[in-house]
């Protein structure tokens, strides 16, 4: 018999715990206490899964926060707090240790979030589950575009996955190319100054960090909208290795994740405030779409329009 | 050169996070956002060191909830949110997810907290990490023993550390007492409802499942008072497998850990008040010694004293 994977386990996780069919997930959870929003991410990364051949421990430890960020980012609230649970395998020397905690530090400066505590263990393997806080009034939904709103990106898809396969498959290709890639894997940054100022300006928003169809599909779905994709959000040079390597370049755009950009549908009448506060940001933007009525993601991909599938990073899919 | 154990990774991430030599550990980290406290602890379960043998895909699942609700327990907060973080290995099926959520489901019920969310991941072995949110004004701490005041834990100590020798040892030993013991390691029910009306009556508490000797020290230490230990509460079956096996009784009531029972000082003053709610809520109340200046704790065994040193589980000490 099939075994379930991340999508039918959260299924029927779902069901058990009373949340139901009609449940709909959000980039963060809301904790509504005393009148007051409280907002919080738990992100568990894993070691076999999430840690590609040559990412420094430093790296790992930094982007296990990168996570949460990013879905603070797309929602436009601030994290304030972090607990980090670790398990590491024994033998861990002082030294590595020293590398995490840099890395947890980097992190914890680079976007103003206090750790206040954590749990260390034992394990097979690095495992990070972080768990960050925010508070905020208003929370930009996953599901809230209007007919006639545009969509944007907030910067290029395709380098990400391309940098996975160039590690994985061992690829060739330009040295600045690469550069760009890998960092692009082992050093993701969250726009989060962008979301913070933007977030306000959106109808509806998501982290992408689960691969760019799954969160136009999900936006769309919980939107109860179609979203036409004119434009493919990606640069010249992951055209080219595409080209070079003979990979599809709606594959790479769209299919890979660990991106950690935001998808945001914008009102036509606020879409000149986003453009200042990406401009002012250096935040390249990318208007990629519109939001119509009717459902899926349609791709106008060489004049020709097709159905965008959800494609992506699924934990468990055989 | 020796690896570093979990108390020196702790130290090493403490001074790269900023919170210095001076920064107290507590059962729960405390967020102040807005006027508002909350309360927030993370804990991991690895199936590796944290499940011996026999142990129950539900009980698993159950356990890795109650660790968090012990420290809200002890110090008398109620715990209302979780979000729980999954890493299982692949080929795990239907069934045994089933079995996990319905673990997670039966202690939400049981403790009356609400699971609001998650992460899904692929590892090498099934961890768990669950964060627990609730809000509360005042904070019973680790270290507020006051000269006079009464220790008392909430029930007895040795049955969880003589369940685990009867696991992994493999010993024999009376069945009423094996049943008892692996309802222990298996099943550990931290008093919720206890802490929950007795914590304001306390001077000073603190969870015990790191082992009752380091709870003790840890509480002695921060209070800066010497606690005497005069009564080692445990029951006559444990006393009488202790002797059997020729093990320390010592050893099994205080160098175990995962009893999830809490630690406390209680104001002579208000001694009746807790024992009135200990009797109504069939909580086995044992008043094991009291607090005095000084410092160390000091057990009273056999009319002789000895300190106690901090024995237990420190996670990765070789």
């Amino acid at each position: 018999m099939k075994k379930p994977d991340e999508i039918e386990i959260i299924k029927i996780f779902q069901s058990r715990f009373g949340q139901g069919p009609k449940f709909i997930p959000e980039d963060l959870e809301v904790l509504s206490i005393s009148n007051q929003n409280f907002l919080v991410k738990s992100d568990m990364l894993v070691q076999s899964t999430d840690v590609p051949a040559g990412m420094k421990l430093y790296q790992v430890a930094r982007k296990s926060l990168v996570s949460c960020v990013s879905d603070f980012a797309c929602k436009g609230i601030k994290p304030r707090y972090a607990i980090i649970s670790l398990a590491i395998p024994r033998g861990f020397t002082r030294k590595m240790i020293n590398e995490l905690a840099i890395g947890f530090a980097k992190a914890s400066k680079e976007f103003a979030v206090k750790i206040i505590g954590g749990d260390v263990n034992q394990g097979k393997e690095i495992v990070i589950d972080v768990s960050m806080f925010g508070v905020g009034d208003r929370l930009v939904r996953r599901g809230g575009a209007k007919k006639g709103d545009i969509i944007v990106t907030s910067g290029p898809f395709g380098y990400s996955s391309s940098g996975l396969k160039i590690i994985l498959r061992k690829l060739k290709a330009d040295p600045k190319f690469v550069k760009k890639c890998k960092k692009s894997v082992f050093l993701p940054t969250p726009r989060l100054e962008f979301g913070l100022k933007a977030a306000r300006y959106f109808s509806s928003s998501m982290d992408s960090s689960d691969g760019l169809s799954i969160t136009l599909n999900d936006m769309s779905k919980l939107s109860k909208k179609r979203f036409f994709v004119t434009r493919i959000p990606t640069e010249k040079d992951v055209e080219e290795f595409a080209k070079k390597k003979n990979i599809s370049l709606v594959d790479l755009v769209f299919c890979g994740g660990e991106e950690y950009e935001m998808v945001a549908t914008v009102p036509k009448k606020n879409l000149h405030m986003v453009r200042n506060i990406a401009k002012k940001l250096n935040v390249p933007l990318f208007e990629i779409g519109y939001v119509t009525n009717g459902k899926n993601v349609i791709l106008v991909d060489k004049k020709q329009e097709k159905t965008l599938k959800r494609c992506g990073w699924v934990h468990l899919r055989s």
